[in-house]
Parts: structure tokens; sequence; C-alpha cells
């Protein structure tokens, strides 16, 4: 009898602690339904253009957020911007490949410390495959900080840390490695498994009450570019679903810079940046946000009332 | 009596010797007062845009010869050229610095291997004064070792060295060091006072006869752009003397990437080097060059029968 009542005290006690617990919308001041988006351009810091055309569309446009590249060679010109802009939502994208066949990067670590992060040539690997064959999970963690260490260094002071080419959420140990930085910088890292659908489960197990998983991703493939671009995003922004859902974009100009980066390969290129650029800086995009009532935040809101609370 | 003819005994041999030594010109197989001249292309793999345009100006104009800067973003792509090219006459454009304010790289060796290369973000110098202030020989010598080891490893079999920005003849102990990995390699070294005439009587006693000393140096700067631009090459052209002239150019594109480059600083920039490009692979470059009997040779021809025989 006695234990019966234990048991049911207990059943009442959880069901008011689970009604009490407030989903990420709640928590960040929005209403309980509310569709959450961070539009969110990638690839800052590898080339003029990105840099450019980021910065417009996130002034001009409806990009609310942004990650920078720290090992490329025009990291220096964004990180001007970011201290000169501290009200930007700039974060890191940490970048442990460099896939452009003939424009290169190394690690921002000394080479001869990260020997499983390079190839022959001293150069970041071009696939997420061979950075998970070659790099042990203590290299990784060890860029992972350099890169936010130069970062902050260099002026920037990030709001979240997100995953080039996923490659940081290709791996369950790198997974840890990436979210181990973050918890020690109290800054928010990108948590998905869109990159890795079979990590879900291990990666849940890690996280704590001040780390944030998106709950969609909406992200363009080179296909659709062909298939009619606007409509792509303007239906999926009229679909979106309550809950916070991630918009990954990239942002450049179709200038003789951005495609020679890309040389004969049309995919991911200048053409298909500039269309994502024209689209996020459109009335149309701005209407479509607005007639679908979608709560546009930033990381810097998930950093400050949730990761740093 | 025995020590007086001893002394003209020695005087006529010397004669003798003098009077058989060959000059330049001579041993590489050209006429005694022939004007020769090397149309020298620099900084390849800087970016596309000069690596484009020099290869053009190889191909179809009258550049000779051009070198490369190993550390840079884009020299992977000109050295696939150099392997895919072997007759083109390209050597190393050592570089010790990093003049872009916003466009930048590292050293090829470990960076924490030579702490005096690396400003305190991890990149080159941007002035060859602080090459000078911060860097030690060792460092400088070791640098410009894995800068030849590097570009031998992806394919380049370099006809030369020279030096970017002229910092590895700004100072006897970086000339020392430039010329001994040279020795070491037997790859022929640019020697030239032209940056530091100060040096010219120390360098003179430190080189061989596998050595070559360019007579004389033609290159434009900014300003010439301004006063009127084939004019000032036509004019150089007209005016060579017999002997080796080194025509130190820069060949690029006016476009997005090479303008990016430079940001609002218009010297040395892509303007300039657009209309270098322009005087270099004109019909009227060709016919002055005719009309003027002037030989345009190669390293290759310097290194295979000079440095190397």
């Amino acid at each position: 009898m006695k234990k019966t009542l234990t048991v049911l005290l207990a059943t009442i006690f959880s069901i008011a602690i689970y009604s009490q617990k407030k989903n990420l919308a709640e928590r960040l001041g929005y209403p309980k339904d509310a569709k959450l988006a961070i539009i969110h351009s990638d690839d800052l810091g590898v080339s003029h253009s990105e840099n450019a055309a980021s910065i417009m569309a996130m002034e001009k446009g409806s990009v609310s957020s942004a990650s920078i590249m720290v090992p490329c060679p025009w990291f220096s010109e964004i990180a001007a911007y970011a201290q000169a802009h501290p009200a930007a939502d700039l974060g890191l994208h940490i970048t442990l490949t460099n896939e452009y066949k003939y424009y290169k990067w190394g690690p921002v670590t000394s080479i001869d410390k990260v020997p499983g992060l390079v190839n022959k040539n001293g150069y970041l690997y071009s696939s997420v495959d061979s950075v998970i064959q070659n790099a042990s999970a203590t290299e990784v963690e060890q860029e992972i900080r350099n890169q936010v260490i130069k970062g902050k260094q260099m002026g920037i002071d990030p709001t979240h840390l997100d995953a080039h080419m996923g490659t940081a959420l290709s791996s369950l140990d790198f997974f840890k490695a990436y979210l181990k930085v973050g918890h020690e910088y109290k800054i928010p890292v990108l948590i998905t498994s869109f990159f890795q659908p079979n990590l879900k489960t291990k990666m849940d197990s890690l996280i704590t009450d001040k780390d944030v998983v998106v709950d969609n991703i909406l992200s363009s493939s080179p296909g659709d570019l062909k298939t009619g671009f606007p409509a792509f995003y303007t239906n999926g922004i009229r679909n979106l679903k309550p809950g916070l859902t991630y918009l990954i974009i990239h942002t450049a100009y179709d200038d003789d810079e951005m495609r020679a980066l890309k040389g004969d390969d049309p995919d991911w290129g200048a053409a298909w940046r500039q269309a994502e650029f024209n689209f996020f800086t459109s009335p149309e995009c701005a209407k479509v946000l607005k007639e679908n009532n979608v709560y546009v935040i930033t990381w810097k809101e998930i950093r400050d009332k949730i990761t740093r609370k």
C-alpha cells in the first residue's frame, strides 16, 4: 500500500515537471507552436565573393546568421568585418576538409601536430570519408579548438559552431570533440543527424539541456537549381512546421573569382550560389516568410538565452 | 731573374686564360655582344587569374619564363600545369612574405618550426622589413628548401629560383641561404643587387662560375602605367645593351578575382597586371624585340648549359 502510494506520487510529480518543461520556442520567448527558422549562409571566408554576397544578404536580405571558415584564404576579411560589426550573427564553420581541386588550404594547427588531417601535400583532405579514415578524434579536437582560438583572436565572438560538409557531424568521435569544444567555450553547436542519420540515438545521448537540436533542415541541392529555384524555397517555407528549421544556404556572386573555384564543375558552384543569394535578398522571400508567420531567429538568441543561461 | 721570369710567365698565362674566358652570351651559344633578355612573369600561384593570364602570355605571347609561389592558394593549379607541360620554363618564386591585406597564406614549413617567419595570426609578414627583423637565416633556409621540396613533389622541375618582393635578396644572410639551396639542387638563382644595391660587393664574393648574375633589370612601376605603358617597355627594349637583361613583369587579368586581392589599392593591382599582359602578348612587343635583335632566352638554357654543366 505504501509502495503504491509512492509510485502514484512519483508519477504525479513527473507529469507536473513534464508539463512545466518549456519547449525551445518558449525558452526563447516565442509562442509554443511558433515556426522558427535560422536562415544561415555557410562558407564565409572561402572567397571574397562569398564574403561580399553574404554580408549583403545579412544586411539587406533575409539571412539571419552565417558561419566562417577559419583556415581559408579570405578569412581575414570576414574576421575584420565581424570585429567591426559585433551585432552580426556570425559563428565558425568548423573546416576539416578542402574540397576544391586547385584552391587549397591546410589546417590552422601546425601540420606536424595533426598529420592525420592532411594529405601528402599538407592540405586538408577533399572528402569527409578521407578525414574519417585518417584523422584521430584527438587531432580533430585540437584543430576545432585552434579554429575557435584563432577566430576569437582575430576579433570574432562566435555565436555558434557548425560543420563544413558536415564532417564534424559524420562520426561519433568527431561529434564528441566538436560538442566538447562548444561546451568548453559555451558556444552552441549545430546538432543534427542530417549528415549521418544512423548517429541520431548516440548523439542524443550526449546532449545536455544547454544544447539545442534543430528539428528540420531545409537545404537545396544543385538539382533544385535546374527544377526551378525560388519554388524550392517558397514551397519549403510554406510547409514549415512548428519547431526550429535550419536553412543551410550558400550566398556568393557568380563572378570570375567564384567561377574559378569550381572550374568546370557546375554543382555547388557560382551560379547556384548566386541563385541562393538572389532568392534570399528578394522581396518575394521576405513576403513568403511574413505571410507564413515564420519567426526568423539567430544563434545569438540561442547562445544567450539557453547555452549561457 | 728567376722570380721576374716566373711573374712574367704567370702574367702571360693569366692573359691567355682571360682571353679564353667566354662571356655569358658565348657560354650559352650566342654572339659575344648579343642582347639577351629573359621576359619573366612573377607571382604565378597567387590566383587563378595570374595563372591563366601567365600561361597565355607564355604560350601565345613573348613571355619566356615565369616563377611560382609555392605557399599560395592557387599553387596546385599551376603545379598541375607544370607537370603536364615539362617544356615550360617555370621556376619557383621563393615566397617569404604575404603582402595582401585580406588574402592570406602561411609558410610551407610547419608554423611551430619557423616562428620567426609568421605574425601572430600564423601568416607570413606583409613587408620585407618585418621578415628581416624577425626571421633567422636558419628559418629562411628551411622554408626555401621546403618550398623547393614541395614544388618538386607536386610535379615541378624548377628551372630557377627567384625572390618574391626581393626578400631573399634583401639581406646577406638570406641571400646565402637562397644561394645555398640553389647550389644544393643545382638550380640557378636570380642574382641581382637591384633590391639592395649596398649588398653588391658581398654578394659578388659568394658566387661561383656556376652562377649567373643578370646585368640589368627592366621592370615597370605602377607610376609607369599612368605615363603611357607600352612606351615604357618599347623604349626599354630599344635601349637594351649587350648582356643579360631580366624583365620582371606581372601578368594577370583585370577581373573580379584579381581586383578583390588588391581592394582599393591601385598599385601593382589588376589593371596594371592586365596592361603588362596586354603589352607582352601584343604583336607590337614581338615586333620591337625582333627589330632590335633581342635574343629572348630561358632559365632552362642557363640551368642546363651553365649551372649543371
